[in-house]
Order: structure tokens, then sequence, then C-alpha cells
């Protein structure tokens, strides 16, 4: 079998080769054929097996033509990166290996104490040993950095939350803006604090959290009865990548005893922009920081990575360490499925370690300086182009515009915009998404790709001109 | 890059292979050297960046050597499985693609779709359109049917908990035995609900669920004011392997309004062997069922799955679409990110496909008898040897057993039995692991991989035997 497994390994090695190849050329995305789709859909369980020669056939006919997109270096879609080739060639390592990342004396455990501690270095965050955890995403570090605050917030008011649980217990308050990833939310939901206790405090104009609101909304929930306990800022809104003024806020949660969370799924690693780098003053102040390499440290999916400022509260909110899992020989530290949720975790260090170490330190500052490069650029052309419109100021490397041809109603633009993503998706040239910004129907056009040049930022506006008069001469033959 | 990419993607291939090629020869597992562990813990952030080559050698020394050592046909450790080589290579394609599999028209997403209908077909589960979702693992897909469950409870006493919480709810209550997994405590404990509100019911010598006591409990909450909503069964228990009886649970789940989770992590695919297909009698007749795809099918970690039997519940215990992922065309099911936790999801489904589909249905069925058919020759070899001592039934493919030779104190035997798992582990010919069941400090053998052979298993008792000794003297010795 193993005979059969090298050949196939080289035969899949040329697979993914001619498939990153072929990205430059091919459309971003295209819708599938329906019989395509259907055709995976209804897939039926094979009674008996088919040889790896014929399972990659498969994959090259019937998955590989068919990307999402974010490979290539003109999509600019949500937040999903191109995958670093490093990274990539480590998944295969990685799944050969196969280990339980739970905890023991392999490889892969020591492994991922140092990239939690080369994440937290790379963004400058306090690592104290167990601070940290790497994590399916950012949703799920979030969950767990959370669940920590809320753990510490309940012992505060005299409850053990493992062993009690929260029924019989005031509200527990935290507050975030109307700008927050919607993951805090769903983390509030699972973790029984009910989405009505995530207070929205007021943003400014451009999506900053207004410190004089929060305040507001903290004295309100203690006077009555409420117990505040914490507050997340965003370093990198999802809508227009905006950085909130961290220092202030770090202020006042030690003022007010709250737990200070971060949300960086996206942004954090724009600190290593020298030209942005003083947005992030006091990122390094907070009690938790959330983040994703698998957004703009190119890491293949999954990886996200919850970084704790107070190793024994992380630890505490977690551990729990069954007869058969007892593991005298572990340390001080003990095992990683003592600091999250999981008990089984994949090895997701080697794809970390060879998607930083293959360009270092000073290689990935470049790639995220070329980005946010970039994104003020297309921000610039934006501005300059009468029939589009810069909603708002380009502080990392997302860029929230609309399509605005002079002379058309506001209520036409708002129809243009929210139609534009799926026409522009279609004609299969650039890949960009939408979202509604204050009201407004926007193109949302997020740089994460340190090989888009200026071709394809150029063409993305062209894209979105052409488009757009296609759409709103459709507008006008229908009226 | 991509000529680089090509000929360091053959240059991985040859690694994985000779990797995978060389296991068989080599210590299941030993302990790291200090100053090689030293190495990976304090492996410096590089300033400047490496070639893929060098990267790829780094693994080959550094990592290669200091496995887990569950690619060994003589690992029994844990329940950890051997990977699937077709679905190690699906890994390189999966990261290479890197979409995400949060929703959209792209081959994972709908390829998900079809694998979870796999999963359910496999394990006879109902599998209603959008009932189901791959996760990280079963303590994730626990999270995720135990919220569903208690959100639906909480909705039947009037309370919606997405948006209010649980704090002023008369606690929730689920029962468990005393043999259930520890992600079911972990997942109360996350939800808010509270461990003490997970409570323990009696189970018979072999550790099945007893249902007087059940039901006797569950009268008891109710009495006092409390909300019973959960019966957590086990298809497959961690210490022994034991599967409870669902047909009675899923009649008395039925009368007091609760919802039945079962939790096949390790255990359900069991079904798959028609010897003990019958003990499986009524696992179909779950509100949901957890389990890992990662553990008996050997799909390379990470893949867990969540199968739940009304997928409206699932949904709306998830569901929340920000603006910037509306997806008009997402169809009647929606995004997968609507039925979990998690928002940026990989591609999972492809290795799982490759996993089931190299075997087909009857070769991945030969596989799960040839390991319970092993336990159970390994089960009647410690009978026939008057130094071993089978603590339980083999249900499954865990075998229960100690050390006890004749003439020694209980006291010494538990002694001994403490420490033989890392004494075996050291000598590396074997790998096994120890757990507390019923108070005695037992070895504890689980056979996942179907290329372990009768001298494997032979092997196994030989070193018990052999350690155990030399443990017996030692401690002889010493006194």
């Amino acid at each position: 079998m193993n005979d059969d497994f090298r050949s196939a390994a080289h035969a899949a090695a040329e697979l993914v080769a001619d498939y990153l190849d072929g990205v430059p050329g091919r459309p971003v995305w295209q819708p599938m054929d329906p019989a395509e789709r259907a055709a995976l859909l209804e897939w039926e369980l094979p009674e008996d097996g088919v040889g790896l020669e014929e399972l990659l056939k498969a994959v090259g006919e019937r998955i590989m033509p068919h990307p999402m997109g974010n490979g290539s270096s003109r999509f600019f879609g949500w937040v999903n990166s191109s995958p670093q080739p490093a990274g990539v060639l480590a998944t295969l390592a990685a799944s050969a290996m196969n280990p339980s990342s739970a905890g023991g004396d392999h490889a892969d455990v020591h492994l991922e104490r140092a990239m939690v501690r080369w994440i937290a270095e790379l963004v400058g965050f306090p690592h104290p040993a167990g601070g940290g955890i790497l994590t399916s995403g950012t949703s799920m570090a979030t969950i767990v950095c959370l669940a920590t605050a809320r753990n510490r917030a309940a012992r505060n008011a005299g409850r053990d939350v493992r062993e009690d649980g929260l029924a019989g217990l005031p509200p527990l308050v935290g507050y975030v803006t109307g700008e927050a990833h919607s993951c805090v939310r769903k983390a509030a939901e699972l973790l029984g604090l009910g989405s009505k206790h995530l207070r929205v405090v007021p943003t400014d104009a451009d999506g900053h959290l207004l410190l004089d609101g929060l305040e507001r909304a903290i004295a309100e929930d203690r006077a009555a009865g409420r117990l505040p306990f914490l507050v997340v800022a965003s370093a990198g809104t999802v809508g227009t990548g905006a950085v909130d003024p961290f220092e202030p806020i770090a202020d006042l949660a030690a003022r007010e005893g709250l737990w200070f969370h971060v949300d960086g799924a996206y942004g954090a690693f724009g600190i290593l922009d020298e030209t942005i780098r003083h947005r992030y003053a006091g990122m390094d102040r907070a009690d938790s920081l959330a983040l994703d390499p698998h957004k703009w440290l190119g890491v293949p999916v999954d990886c996200g990575c919850a970084l704790v400022r107070d190793a024994e509260e992380l630890r505490g909110a977690f551990s729990l360490v069954p007869s058969y899992l007892r593991d005298d020989a572990a340390g001080d530290l003990g095992w990683f499925s003592e600091y999250g949720t999981e008990q089984t975790r994949p090895f997701r260090s080697l794809k970390v370690w060879a998607s930083i170490a293959h360009r270092g330190r000073t290689g990935v500052a470049r790639d995220i300086a070329h980005c946010t490069a970039q994104a003020r650029r297309l921000g610039e052309w934006v501005e300059q182009d009468p029939e589009l419109e810069l909603l708002a100021p380009v502080e990392t490397s997302i860029v929230a515009f609309r399509y605005r041809p002079q002379g058309v109603a506001e209520e036409t633009v708002q129809q243009l915009n929210s139609r534009l993503p799926v026409a522009i998706q279609l004609r299969g040239q650039v890949f960009v998404t939408g979202a509604v910004y204050q009201g407004r129907e926007i193109l949302r056009a997020c740089l994460l790709n340190a090989s888009t040049t200026d071709a394809d930022v150029r063409l993305l506006l062209d894209e979105v001109k052409s488009a757009g008069a296609e759409l709103l001469a459709g507008l006008r033959t229908s009226n």
C-alpha cells in the first residue's frame, strides 16, 4: 500500500501545483453548473472502494474546478486569503503524522507553544507561558476568551459558573459597538448571557467606539442591578477595517473592572505595518485578544488563536482532567485541552510555523504593508473617481465604497449597490462582496494578498463601473 | 514561485511517504530528548525567511522524529487512530484550494452536505436536509447539540436563551452516567448550565445507564422546581466501550419530554459491524448524535460531526446573518455557519470523502469488524492469562484490563497498574494508556487500526507482563 501511496502523493503534488499554476488564468469564481452541483450534493456512498489514483482524478475533475476563489489576486471578498504555499505543504506533513495536539510529549505540542508565542510576538501582546491556544478560528477564540471573562466576573460576584451555572445570577452585561463582528453576539448567546445583555454603544462617524457612551451605559446597568463585566473593541472592524481607540478603553476597563477583549480576527496583524502601527497603541493592554492566522497571515484554513493575559484564569475556565487523560509528566502547563473546549486537537502549528518562517518577520511585515498601501491607493482612486464614493477612511486594508454615478437618485444607488456584488462575481474577473454600512448598501474590498497588483486593483474598479453601468441600463430599460 | 512549489510538493510527497514507510520499524513513541524539546519550545521567530526546501528539511529532522505514535499498528492508547492515506492526500488538495466552507456555491460546501449525509447513512441516523454539520470534533459537536437542546427547553419554559440568556431561569438539568465523556460536562459548563445540574445517574456493573435511577432523578428535580431537559447516552464509553440501552432511554425521553443525545464520538461506527449491530438498536431515535470521523474512520484530525434530527431547531440555535454575509442565492438551507458556532470553516469534507470512498461502505465495515474481532480476541487472551484480569465485557473495541500477578496485594496491584502505562510507553514497543474504572487503576486498550495484527495484540500483552514484572521486582527491591 505504501508504494501506492508514494506514487499517489506525487500525483497529488502535480495536481495541486497545476491547480495553483492555473489560478491566475481562470475566472476568480463562477457559479456551478446545476448538474455539477447536484452531482456533488447527491453523490452516492459507494459500496466498494476506489483507488487513490481514481480519487485524485475525481478531485481534479469534480472539486478543483469549483473553488471559492480566494486563491486569486483578484479576490477582494469577505476576509478570506490565499493560502501560503509553505502552509499548504505543511498540512500534508501534519495530516500524515496525525497527532492530537491535546497534550503529551510530541513535536506538535511543543511547536504549538512556540507558535502561540510567535503570534503574540508578532502583534506585540504579552505572553505568559500558557497564555494562549490555537483554535479553529476567531469565533472559537472569542468563545474561549469570553467564557474566561464570564467565569471571572461571576466569581467576583460569588458564583462558580462552571459548577453552578448562570441560573439565578443577575445578568452579566458586555459592551460592543454596532460594528462588532457577529461572532461576539454568537458567543454571548452560546455562553448563556443573552444577546440583549450585549449592549451596543455608540460610535463616531467612522465607526470607533465612543467612551462617554460606554461610561453612561455602564452606569445605567449598575444602577439597574446588572453586572457589567466586558468591553469588546475591534482591531479592524468587518465593515470598514476601523481600529477602536484602545488606550482610553483600557483605562476605562481598568477603572470599571471590566474584562477588555480585542477582536483582532482580521486586523490585529496590521500592527506589523509601521505606517499604521500607531493605531494599535494600547492593544497590548487587553485581557484577551482573538485573532486569525488564517486571515492576513495566509495560514491555510482553519487557524485562529486566543491570547489571554492571565494564563491561570484561562486554564481555570476549562481544565478538567478525567482519569484516562491524566498525565503525570505533563509539567506545569498541563495539556492544551485544559485551556479550551477541544479534547482531540489538530496539528495546526505546523502550518503556522511554515507560513511565518517561509517569510520571516520582515517578509510577513512586508506582505501586510503591501496590502495596506494598496488599500490606501484603492481608496484614493475611489475618491478621485466621480462615479465612486468612499464611505470610510481606509485605516487597515478594507475599503468601503459604492458606485454612485452622477444624477442617479439615492434609492437607485442603493438598488445598484445591493445587486452589484453578485453581478460582478458572475463576470468572473474580480470577486468583491457587499455589506450594509450606516444604512447604505456598500461594496467592501478587503486586501489580504501580497501578490495583488495595481492592475488587479484597477480591474476591480473597472469591473464595478462596468457592471454598474450595465445594471443601471437594465434598470432604466425595465422602468 | 510556483516552480519552487512544484518541486517542494514532490519533496513533501517523498517526505511523508518515507515517514509512513518508516512507522512500522520505529518505536511507537519515545520521550523527546530535553534539548530537542527545548529547541522546539524556544524556537525563535526568524527575522528573515527560509526556502521551502529548508522548511521541509526541518520538518523531516525536527518534527517527524517525534510523533504521537498513533500511526502505528501497535498504538492502543486513548482513541486516536492512524490516518487514512487517502485522507492524508486530500488534506493537501483541500489546503491548496483553501475555501471557507461557511457557505456559497463552491465544491466544498456541496460536498460537506453529501458527507454529512454519508456519515448519517453509515450509522443509520435519520438525515433531514440541513440536519448536521462537520465540526472540529465531538467536543464541539456536543456543544452544538446541547446548545440546541438547551434553547428548545428554555423556549418551552417561555424563555429565548439567545436573546435573554439564562439569568433568572430555573436550572435546566441534564442526566449522564459516570461513564460519560468529559466533553459533556465541559459543554454544560460552557453553556452556562453548571456541572452540578448535570446529574450523574447510576449504572449497572458494566457501566450501562440504569433507567429506574434516571426516572427517580427526573422526578426529584421536577419536584424541586428544576427543569429536566436532557439525557445523554453513550455509543461506546471512554473507559470500556460500553453501549447504553438506547431503546428504553428513547422511550423515557419521549415520555418525559427530554432531548435524547447520543455521544457516539468513538463508538457510533461500531454499528457497521454485523456482530455487534444489535447493541445499537434505538440509536436512530436520538434527537442528536455527535461522532468523530477522525476516530474509527481514520479521517485525519480534525473532524467531528453533529447530526440533529430537527434541522430547523439546529439552525434556529445559531443562525445570525449579518449584512456582509447575506447571500440571496444560498437556497433553502442557507449557510453552514448558520448551523454552528464557526464563521470561517475548513474544507473537512474532502478528507472525509477520500477516507470513506477509498474503502467504500464494505471496506469501512470490514475495517470496523476487524477491530471489534481483535478486541474480543484480546479480551479472551486476557481472560485466559492468570496474570491478567478483564474488567469489563468487550462490547465494541475497547478492552479494559489490568495486570494482577497472583499473590500480590490489591494495593500493590493498584500501584503497578497506575505506573504501567508510562513504563510500557517508554519501552517503545506498544503504546497503551490507563484510566481509573470503578475505583481501579486499569489499562485500557482501544483498537482502531485495521492493520493491527494478532502479533501486535500479543505483543501488547507480552509488554504488559514484562513491564509489570519489572515494576514489581523494582517495588520489592525498594521495600
